[in-house]
């Protein structure tokens, strides 16, 4: 049994996402909005990865109840009605209709996961339910990856601190350290460093000064909020779906 | 001013190493190994690519004080007399001696440093020269890289907790999180979890398990120990060698 974290999608070799169980995580925001869109009632979001492809697509889909929703260096891409805060996310906004997508880290995680057994999303948002699918995953002696988006291929405190805390859930109190790759050592490293305060490493990493610095201080902390959106979004057959909890 | 880690060479854009001080760290054991080669007497230790490029090259310099060294799986490459072990670096085997190294991490790592305004080299074993050198760069207000090798283009925890410690000694008393980036703020916080003893992320690592694995216990220790060769190497014109300290 093999519990892996990577701190990217970038470099991934397609061996180690196929077959295995793939918990994606891009805390701020992807995961999270896609949570929060779900939880208010959105019918399931599409990740694409340029701004052309989201216009085509919305364009095919053509439905009235299509939404694009995206960001590029964490502004709301013009034209689009909306943007990638999990705030923006309301049932008046989302419910019913089907997002398409395209975010700078986040949805290129979620597309590196082709080939996987399957994929799920997680973030503090939802973190209990994804939390549970972790833990399954592992007692079911399932390969499990937690898959960070990172910044721009690099390392993100943020999404590393989520994971150990995916980490930790999986193992419950087995000390297995074997089996475990040195990113998820570290990533529990991580978690017993900053505790159970989400808004710590938020609010230190990189993305997080970021976002605060643009404007988006509320969502960084709506991100460190846990249980907000106890849902479990799958990512099949290129969209993602809430599985009831 | 900055003070960035990366986890490993792979991905590394030309635009992160041009005009930086760097000091690049391959615990297990590559500049571990080199350190002690310096240490013991060596005069110059020649990184190459590939086996192939070490024969050459040996055979170009053609003198009688040239002597190939590296690894391959961990493992001595057959017909070498060196390996890439510290242990091995003993005065009788390298004094006055130019070593043509090739290995399977570190090696990468030098090579990626091209373009960089200074090169240096770090280990446990000279952990207090290069932490000098760290500190003086960074009152220098030159931008540092930590460049760790990492494991075939992953994170590895041994080379992170020793980034950590080069971070940690850098700054001195400072709280500067501003200018760090998010992998150097994570090193820090492995500092903190490990405390001051080398020998405990190195047994955890993956690399470190791997040695011991296949009977090189005694170098996992022999890495973990501080200040056994206190020498500077700098990697310069395609050679690194020791500058007095």
């Amino acid at each position: 049994m093999r519990l892996d974290v990577a701190f990217s999608p970038a470099g991934l070799a397609p061996g180690e996402v196929a077959g295995r169980t793939v918990a994606v995580v891009d805390i701020l925001r992807a995961t999270t909005t896609i949570c929060a869109a779900l939880h208010a009632g959105a019918r399931a979001v599409v990740p694409v990865a340029s701004t052309e492809e989201a216009l085509r697509l919305a364009q095919t889909l053509g439905a009235d109840d299509v939404r694009l929703a995206g960001e590029r260096q964490g502004r709301r891409i013009e034209g689009f009605p909306l943007g990638n805060s999990p705030l923006e996310m309301t049932p008046e906004a989302v419910r019913g209709r089907t997002l398409v997508m395209t975010t700078t880290n986040g949805t290129r995680a979620l597309l590196a996961t082709q080939g996987a057994h399957q994929v799920f999303l997680a973030s503090a948002a939802n973190f209990s339910v994804a939390a549970a699918a972790a833990r399954q995953a592992w007692v079911d002696r399932q390969e499990l990856l937690v898959l960070c988006a990172g910044r721009d291929g690099r390392f993100g405190l943020d999404d590393a601190y989520a994971a150990g805390r995916l980490v930790e859930a999986a193992l419950a109190r087995q000390r297995a350290a074997r089996g475990l790759n040195d990113a998820a050592i570290a990533c529990l490293d991580l978690v017993r460093r900053y505790g159970r305060r989400w808004d710590r490493p938020l609010l230190r990493s990189a993305a997080g000064r970021h976002l605060s610095e643009i404007g988006f201080a509320d969502d960084v902390q709506e991100a460190a909020r846990q249980d907000t959106a106890p849902v479990l979004p799958v990512f099949a057959e290129r969209r993602v779906t809430a599985v009831p909890a």
